[in-house]
């Protein structure tokens, strides 16, 4: 389980080392997917939404006025990506970083468009984190989406182009852009609930006392989830402060309070994730600490048990040799004595442990 | 009592996920609140204090030249506060935000009024750590202000207005935001004052030996306590520093001065928080320490007792054997020979241990 | 003893929550102290040495050609000190910085004078390090100095300024302000190098092995103390930075050579408390690996005499069996033969334990 | 084995010490490598490849319009490279960086060409990693290469070269000198996806608890390594950062796109070795936890038995008294109540530990 | 040993205190020296080199073309440093730095000359570090350089000036300084070797296993000898930087490719420095590791010594008990049987702690 995280952030040396610089190859694993096209077309007045067949399809749209959304789902299909990149003029290094999946969070910003890379990161169904990379070539009347599979946080966008809720369709393709990025920021809110959540059971069973076996190991999982997202998170708010800072013409200055909003939430999201590594670090000490406390708990009943019946045991030992000549043993009470001698110490021992709070 | 920290801050994403940038949507947890519309406004000469039934009776105002001050409690009356937004220009995203109470404390610059979103902190009757948020609408010849509910630090400040003591009637509107933002610091000082004697306590406790059993329990919760605190009050040194820099005509050259001694303020606060996390390390230290030494004592008493009894009880066991022969036995003064050389033994350990310093 | 220090700290909260901005309070606790003000008005010929008895007999001295620097001494003394103010023309602010002796180290620059801030760290009668508040104001031909209470570190100066040693007499206020604040910081070295020589004999007695019980508790307090200085002494750094970097008219630019003379010494200073800041953080280190080798020291004694003697009592428990039938017993030398079997076990352990060098 | 490492990085100044600057005086270890020199020659329609016998033969190529690359492989040949220097009118400084292979990677720029040196990384044959010096001269139309000895990770660049693969042939030496250090960085991901499988390796054994008795100092190499690999690439960040920012008309601002490619690797790179740094801490830590936890399992064995077992010796240890008068010896079944007693000891012993969770 | 360091960082303190700024006294311990000038003059035909009785004798070379070194050792004779300080033009604070032994390493610049103070850092003869001052003024035609006392790294130098070796005939006094330095930083190398071998040695004692007592004591005492060097190596690198972006006259553009290599091995020293803090962590970890697992190794020993024989104790004490009736007491093989029941326990305890894999 564990064995994947490493391996994936590195797949690109297996496939790519020693390729040409600008090869197109994608590095990822799901080569079976099929390849979706989705667009969409719309006006302030009209919408036209469309499943393609093939990416030529799609070529119509780049010289019209209105604003085009092209999401294409499928990075194994490379030659169909090539083309579009053609196209549309795409960089060939543009090519190689949208189907090689190990990219970092970036922009990189061309001459008539800008070139975004981020990740969505959600729990799959067998609650391990995922995170996977979307990459947009924004231009000036057109936004291009690349995924790895069908299935994204898109919806509600897609709603809202249809039935022009929002601002969305009075504005241009870079309010287009706004919008999918603070999908998956939004989505990051509920990947970070989910850490809480699980920092906090975390606390209550440490706090209850009553520690599974395997805590630490779970809590060794659970910081490096949070490594996870911290990565596919952090990079971000760089590429949004040099949106913010950006000069190019292709994201409007009214438009620029929106990408300044999301980066707001970022920084949430930012700062949440930071607490929650230092309070996994404190939960890591206070786990330490239980496990001492419990052993010291043990150590005390040993004490105890051993400091008290090793000198009556030694007592009895006395009274157990074979000398000829023991006076006591003689006495018709001495057995007796030797009892009370023996409660005696005994209750003296349990009121010095008493006193010292170790009972 | 632990489980509402995580939950409270990502609030948002429950209420809000899905929903177009822009919506005005309340997130916080009080919907049954009253609405309280209060309005100041005044000049050198005169002062008028009304409660206001409707935002609409507050939109005279903003055409006088009067400085208006109008205070609004109740973020769930969201028309309402959607209607005065309108009135007052104010960008759809400023109301989400002054809705929304999840904000980090920040400023926005807007072209004829800055956004300003802080905390107000303070320990509640339960004696938890309680940060609400207020949010400010700094205009040419008005403050907005924002918040949650009734009940504020600002009684102050409304003195001041209504005996014209102070400054304040005097000078323009951003020496009343002034005014308004330092009651909140000042506050803070109350906040870190408790905080203060809370790790004293702590040390106080450590140092004299007599630690409870859930002391680490405790210590983690006031490092909680004091990184929210540190949440609430960090970024808004970066908020009065953008203050500073600012070149709006909205504050003045004269007024700067006093927002720089906010900063001031906002720095010794700062800095005590950060001494404060510090010594709380230390203290978790310490605590360690102490448990390791008297886990040492306990040590010292087992071997102690162990230690000089186990040879005495083997010298026991061995004039316990049934040999038909054994010469000592015989011996009439054997037994009180044997007692002599135990009691050699066991002065000569004390002696020993009284050296090595364990006793 | 320990519980002062926060308290001071945040002093300000207590008697001034809720002032109006301005408000000129003392926030100190000496509230008994006589006003003390003292003169020197010099030029390069001569220079009169007087101590008034009123603020008001100072005012003359404003208008002159002469360097004068008014030393006054007393901070309770707020109505004098605010005619001083109104009569140098000091803003409100610094007036109530003056008295609020909670300030941090900072410099502020008004139109026609500088405002600097700083603390004397000295070690009192007890030994408690006390940081006391000084402040300055810099004009074109005076410097005004206000302390707590009498008794400070200026004697060298005052003795330069009467009797016309080094260069003081022929250079202007700037200089006389850097004289000031040059035996301030002259004092630091003597208080980094009591807090050295503590840490050496931290050092020595935990190199020696006989180490207090309280050790850990006066670690504790070190770290405080380092802590404090730290605090009253870094952010004069700053200061001095931006006097260096000041383009104002009130300080030449040869005495800015002096100044940053200074500053090398600020940075010595802040370079020695951060090495002993991490000298006692090596120390506590070093003091626990001391504990826990004590610890197996313990240990080994209880294994060894546990190890030895409790296979030897097993084998006497053995022949102290009542079995009806046992041969051994009938031996006549059996009694010798099991005290040599014992022997040989007690000399087969101790070599054991030897080449294990437990021993 | 671990020596070297240390050793090899001041190896400078064991040889050079006291020498004047700028003497050329190679500092590596391999000083029986034979000289190979080799060269590409080309343009967009032609390439010619020679391996040279003397440096000589190689001056020709500078005044011709084709693209050269020379690449030198043997740093002990001190004479020919300075020979190839003064051809090329190369610094001093420049050729005694070449041979002495402890540079940390830099860029140095001259006049009319750019000096850079970095690290080839890679584990050899005995598993231990070696980063091996590469230094770079970039010429308006050549690229000169130094190695210490034969054998490098450019063999695809060769290839592409000569059969004209890709862009190489098209572009100028800024993109030939791009080539060769993307060809290096590509590296970089082979050792590092090494280091993430040793780290794994480490997790699943301290995981399984099986843990060999050197783990911790395998988990010191490893942080060595790691160390080591870090050293060698987190400079060049800055060597790229210093590319990108460059004015010089060597490398073409269409070139910079790529160079800005290999930075984000380098970016990659650098991310997941930090990542390691932490893993490996967390590591250390998993394995303290799992140490103490095992530690804490052989107490609790000790004290069950200890705590069973002393209570019933003491109860045997009474009987075995010799006391005239023990009414309970008498009784015909005390043998057995005895019994008896011990086995309800026993058991409510048990039930205890099986409560407190030590079973 | 310990004590003499952080009294010598302080000196300054004791005999300066209260001193007029630009006072020069002289700071250090070695106040019998005899005073040394000698005097390198020289062009790039002719090199005279004296030993001058008198700082007097120097004074004529201030007019001449040709470059002088003047070297003086022996700070307490202060007279003489004035002198020529005065007629070299120096500030007051200059001379007071120079016999100021307690500096920082930095650089001040004066209208005509340069003044830079740093440290050469070498192990005596005792094996303990001893960081020594050297301070320069460089002059447009001279360097003038003070040590405390004779004995230096500059030999190298003087041969290469006298036998014309190099460059340094044929450049101004900024190449000479830049010589001068390089020496000094040279000598570092040979410092961090030592280093580096300590610390090889401490690793190989710590997983040799063999570890001596006091070896936590000289990890202490090597951390410290680290942040010395660290204190006197560092602030160098600023210093460098400062002159690589210097505007001065003074250093030629051609030369500051020289004092570029200096930066370049202060770096590479620095980054070993860092690497051996890290590393000396790294061991201390491991040491508290090894100690741990030694102590475990104890523990065990004792648990199975105990575990084993208290059960078979018991057993005997059952049968050493003196009831009248016990039935298997009786059975002829009664003792044999019990004898058996016991090594079966014995050998069903080893299994078990084979298994646990504690033997």
């Amino acid at each position: 389980m564990l064995s994947k995280v490493p391996r994936k952030r590195i797949h690109r040396s297996k496939k790519k080392l020693g390729q040409a610089p600008g090869s197109v190859v994608y590095t990822g694993e799901r080569s079976k997917e099929k390849l979706l096209i989705e667009t969409f077309d719309y006006t302030k007045a009209n919408c036209t939404e469309k499943h393609l067949n093939s990416v030529q399809e799609s070529f119509g749209y780049k010289s019209t006025d209105s604003i085009t959304w092209i999401n294409l789902n499928g990075l194994n299909y490379v030659k169909d990506i090539e083309a579009l990149g053609q196209h549309y003029e795409l960089h060939p290094l543009v090519l190689e970083d949208i189907v090689n999946i190990a990219q970092r969070p970036k922009i990189d910003e061309y001459d008539n468009y800008l070139f975004v890379v981020l990740k969505m990161v959600y729990y799959d169904k067998n609650k391990t984190i995922v995170s996977e990379q979307v990459s947009f070539v924004l231009g000036e009347n057109y936004v291009l989406s690349f995924q790895e599979a069908e299935g994204d946080v898109f919806d509600t966008v897609r709603d809202r182009i249809r039935n022009a809720k929002g601002r969305v369709r009075n504005m241009q393709s870079d309010y287009l852009l706004y919008t999918l990025i603070d999908a998956i920021v939004d989505q990051y809110f509920g990947v970070i609930e989910i850490l809480g959540d699980k920092i906090e059971d975390f606390e209550t069973e440490i706090f209850s006392g009553h520690i599974e076996e395997d805590a630490s190991r779970n809590i060794q999982a659970l910081k490096r989830e949070i490594l996870r997202v911290r990565r596919a998170i952090f990079p971000l708010r760089e590429v949004l402060n040099r949106i913010e800072k950006n000069e190019t013409e292709l994201i409007q200055r009214k438009t620029l309070t929106y990408y300044r909003d999301i980066s707001d939430h970022l920084i949430q999201v930012s700062e949440n994730i930071d607490i929650y590594r230092e309070m996994i670090w404190s939960l890591m000490d206070m786990y330490m600490t239980t496990i001492s406390n419990k052993m010291n708990e043990v150590m005390k009943v040993l004490t105890i048990m051993a400091s008290i019946f090793i000198p009556l045991t030694f007592i009895a030992g006395i009274y157990g040799m074979n000398f000829e000549y023991i006076p006591e043993l003689k006495h018709r009470n001495g057995y007796f004595v030797v009892w009370g001698v023996m409660i005696l110490i005994f209750l003296g021992m349990m009121y010095y442990f008493k006193r010292k709070k170790w009972l």
